[in-house]
Formats: C-alpha cells, sequence, structure tokens
C-alpha cells in the first residue's frame, strides 16, 4: 500500500516535469523556425523576439533542473524511474543548448540585415533549419511514445543535415573567393550553418537517449558521419559530448 | 549508528568518484597543452596522439556518469550530498567538451600542416589555449578546496579569453582579405580559436558549479562578456547553457 503511495507520487511529479519538458521542446522549435525565418526575411523586429524568447526557455531548463533534483532528492527513485529522470535533465539540457544556438542565429541576423546578402544562402540555411525542427518534433515524439524505430530514423536524418552543411561551407567559401567584400558576412553565415548543423547533433543526442530509455543501450559510437571522408572539413564531433 | 555507516559508504563512494574526476581533469589539461603544440609545432603524430586520448576521456565520462547514478540510486543522498552528486556529473559532462574541442583541435591541425603558415597565429593560438588551460587548473583546484573566491578568479579571466578571440577573429579577417589563398587555413584557425573561447566558456561552467556548491546560489547571469560591445562578432552564448 504504501509503496504503491510512493510510486504514484513518483509518476505524478514526472508527469508534470515531462509536460514542462514538452512545453520547452515546443518554445525551442519556434525558437528555430522564428530564427531562420528572420534571416531569411531580413526581420531585425523577429530576430529581436527570438532574442527575448530565449530566456523563458533558459527559465524552463533551471525550472526542470530543479525539480529532477527534487524528485531524486524526494523520492529517491531507483532502476528505470531513476534512469527516466537522468534522461529529462539531459533532454533539457541539450534543448537548451539548441535554443541558445536559435538566439545566436537571431544576434547574426541584426548584423546580417546591414550588409549586401548573399545569393541563397538564407533560403538554404531555411531549409537546413527546417530539417532540423522536423527532427526534434520528431525526436520528442520518440521520446513521449518510447519509439526507439523513430528515434533511429532521427540519427540517420542528421547524415542529411551534415551534407547540406559541407555543401554550404563549399559555397561560402567561393563567394568569399570570388569578393573579399564577401568576406565578413559570409563568415556570419558560415557560423549559422554550423551552429545548425551543432543543432542537429544535439537533437540526435535527444535520440540516443530515448535509445537508452528504450533499450538499456546507447547506440553504437559510429554514428553515421556526412563529413567523415572529408578531409578539407573535419568534423567537430560535438555530437559525441552527449552521448 | 546505522546512519553513520550509510553517511561513511557514501563519503567513500564520492571520493572515488571525485578520483576519476580528477584523473579525467588531468587528461584533459594535457590534451589542450599537447593540441596547441601540436598546432603550433606542426606535428601530425601528436595530433594524431591527441585525437586518440579523447577516447580515454570519453570513456572516464561515461564511467562517472554511471558511478554517480548508481550512488544516487543506492545511498539515496539528500540536501548537499544530492547537489555535490550532480555537481559531478555537470563538471565531468564539461571536462567532456573542452576534451572534445582539443581534439576537433587536432583534427584540423592534420588538415593545417599541408597548408601555407598564417603568420603568428599558431603562437597567438597557443597563448590563449594556455592561458584557458590554466584556468581550468585552477577551476579544479577551487572545486576540491571548496575556494568560492579563486572560482570568481577563474570566471573573470574568461574575459581575457574572449578578447583574445576578438583580437584573432579580426586578424585572420585581415589576412583573408588581403590574399584569398589564406581563406581556407584561416577558416580553419579561426574554428580553433572560436573553440578555445567555448573552451574558456565551460571552465567558466565548472566555477559557476563551485560557487553553487558553496553558496547555493548560481553567479549572476551578467558574467563579464569581451565582446558584449562588439557589434561585428556576436557573442556565441553557449557559456549560457551550462549557467
Amino acid at each position: 500500500m504504501i509503496d504503491q503511495h510512493i510510486a504514484s507520487a513518483f509518476d505524478r511529479d514526472l508527469e508534470e516535469i515531462q509536460a514542462h519538458l514538452m512545453k520547452m521542446g515546443g518554445l525551442v522549435e519556434n525558437a528555430i523556425r522564428e530564427g531562420a525565418k528572420s534571416l531569411k526575411s531580413r526581420d531585425e523586429e523577429l530576430a529581436e523576439e527570438v532574442r527575448k524568447a530565449d530566456r523563458q526557455i533558459d527559465a524552463l531548463d533551471m525550472q526542470i533542473q530543479e525539480e529532477c533534483a527534487r524528485v531524486l532528492a524526494l523520492r529517491q527513485p531507483i532502476a528505470s524511474d531513476l534512469r527516466t529522470v537522468l534522461t529529462v535533465m539531459k533532454v533539457a539540457a541539450n534543448l537548451e543548448r539548441i535554443g541558445d544556438y536559435a538566439k545566436n542565429m537571431a544576434k547574426r541576423t541584426t548584423v546580417l540585415v546591414h550588409m549586401q546578402p548573399i545569393d541563397g544562402a538564407s533560403g538554404a540555411i531555411k531549409r537546413m533549419a527546417s530539417e532540423v525542427r522536423q527532427m526534434l518534433t520528431d525526436a520528442l515524439d520518440a521520446y513521449i511514445r518510447r519509439d526507439e524505430e523513430l528515434a533511429h530514423d532521427v540519427r540517420h536524418r542528421d547524415l542529411e543535415v551534415d551534407q547540406m552543411y559541407n555543401a554550404l561551407f563549399r559555397e561560402f567559401l567561393t563567394f568569399m573567393m570570388e569578393d573579399p567584400r564577401n568576406i565578413t558576412s559570409c563568415m556570419h553565415l558560415h557560423f549559422i550553418a554550423k551552429n545548425i548543423e551543432r543543432m542537429g547533433d544535439h537533437v540526435t543526442s535527444i535520440a540516443d537517449q530515448v535509445i537508452y530509455l528504450v533499450s538499456g543501450e546507447l547506440p553504437d559510437e559510429a554514428r553515421p558521419k556526412g563529413n567523415s571522408a572529408n578531409y578539407e572539413v573535419p568534423s567537430e564531433d560535438t555530437s559525441e559530448a552527449e552521448a
């Protein structure tokens, strides 16, 4: 009887925390969408909104970390319950980082609107951001449904994002070599592309956590890497940081 | 009597985990040193060693995370003991990221040795890496000694690293504009500089954790930022990710 009471108290706590996690996920998806949109439409006001919205994301992360610590102390979960709480903490940390990258995209937008646009760059970046946002939606769905297959699917799609980044990197190099006046804006655009690629790594890390939660094992470290054979652009390997 | 027994079992566990954390810290300090050295002396073999050594760092992180999870489940610590375990998990994650950035520096070194060197760049990068390494040494000392003052000192020194990065960014821009043949190598050097700046952010995050551990409160979010007034180079704000 007592055990049952304790178990359901934990479940209620966890449900509440997970609701906050999903809210945070929604805000981060929105930040990616609006961040990329502000770059494409050269909309400084929208960029400013994205920057401001990041405070809410940071606050939710703090709240979730504290709630998790409280549940650990109060309910002292073990086995799979403990694993779930630790996973929530990691997923929230990943979301927070993705939010930071979106904010950074918005910051660079406010710089880039004052420079000559680079042909086709913001459209390509928007497509890349769109792909990552869809991956995030699916990774969070996979978490809620404990859907290991969907999580594996998300991991594989990160390959595409890496390829998009590599293509953009080459394009920016060409623009810079053609005309030195493009160099500063291309550096900013390159950073934005790199940050979106990093968002993809964090989404992949969320997918990894789902796989761990369901199967008890992290996927093989040798995840597909779009630029593994690419001598010119060594991968950042930040993805491994969360694995 | 029983309580005392439980308490000392926790202390023994924690001591062991902290020993692993310090070992990890030593390996990461070494990776920063050797990574920067391999770039400066164009030593591909040393760079390869740094890349390989990162596997040991990753393995230690995994081990520490697992040991912490086990202690949480087995000893069910509360209050400041719980806080300490959660801090160890975060510090290990920070160290693992710093290790990844050092590995990335080594990876780019193996690319850069085949290109025309950029005057003075690798020396400047080595100085920057050296500063970050010293900050890391002090942050880990501050953790062990629960030295809040030293932790605050580390946070302030990150300002210098940010300034070093800004200076290098401008220098690389100049080199690229002078001669388009410098563009590819400057992009790599710029990424290395940016990654060292990020290492500094992670060291700052370790210092933040020490302050939290001692005082129960995280330092004011408004930490000194070297490039806050810099319109051309918006800060990456990844530092906030761990705050």
